[in-house]
């Protein structure tokens, strides 16, 4: 099985791929898509929508999970951050019904043990549980490699946590 | 000239097709795109990308005019109609680069001649100004039929509302 894990954002929006072999996870690619503020808006969700929607064509996965927002620092940023995860969705939405979604609280727990950890921690644990001889960065690929990693560990669980 | 006007919403997302045939406004479609709370949030955003898509290859715009959100009760609702407004910018995006957006304000004023009027008012003089036997309904679709009447008033100073 082959599980796909984002971070959404507008500026970095992380993503992680990562195969369960012989009941192990194993990654296969982990990496961001940036946009940059001199782009219009719907230039930025345009290159998000394309090229989440090529990763998805280039890489297959099984599932897709999300790291949940619901927190911004006001109105304003959440509207934004909402359409770069809206555009995602939309490029997942055509490609499959199998998403799931975690809160931030969620993989933390599940990656380090410990729900308030920090990114510094969550880094650390994926290099481990991934035995990689760095940690990946940036910290937002390594965020939507532990959503994968934590939709693995859900197992048979999954079920409720498909995205609502 | 065709203008293609979106009040953007999760539940609820305005459109209106105005034609300009020898400098006056004709109205060729008003409608809405419902989605429900039933609905799992990515199949609701799918709705929204498909059914502005499929608008886009029946009416084949020239122009397009988003209504600006700036506006949302919370960070949670923001986080959910932005999501809404990504959706159907990913479609248009992918469309056109002809994108415009005017706030709500620009709006009432350019339809009824002040910034604050009410719902009520702007339906009168959509009505009004496209001789329409009665007023549209829903609201939102007024709201968008309103937004494209902006963006034909504004004529040649279009290029200032082109969307950042």
């Amino acid at each position: 099985m082959r599980i796909f894990g984002i971070d959404p954002g507008l500026a970095t929006m992380g993503f992680g791929i990562v195969d369960v072999v012989e009941h192990k996870p194993v990654l296969v690619k982990a990496g961001a898509v940036i946009t940059t503020p001199d782009m219009r808006m719907f230039e930025r969700l345009r290159k998000i929508n394309e090229d989440v929607r090529d990763l998805l064509t280039l890489y297959q996965p099984d599932e897709i999970v999300f790291e949940e927002l619901f927190f911004a620092r006001n109105v304003t940023t959440a509207l934004n951050v909402g359409a770069a995860r809206g555009s995602a969705l939309c490029a997942c939405a055509a490609y499959t019904d199998r998403i799931y979604e975690y809160t931030p609280m969620q993989i933390k727990q599940a990656v380090t043990g410990y729900g308030l950890a920090k990114k510094h921690d969550i880094q650390q644990m994926v290099k481990l549980m991934l035995k990689l001889p760095d940690i990946i960065r940036p910290d937002d690929a390594a965020d939507a490699v532990a959503a994968a990693l934590t939709h693995f560990n859900t197992g048979p669980m999954k079920a409720q946590f498909i995205m609502k």
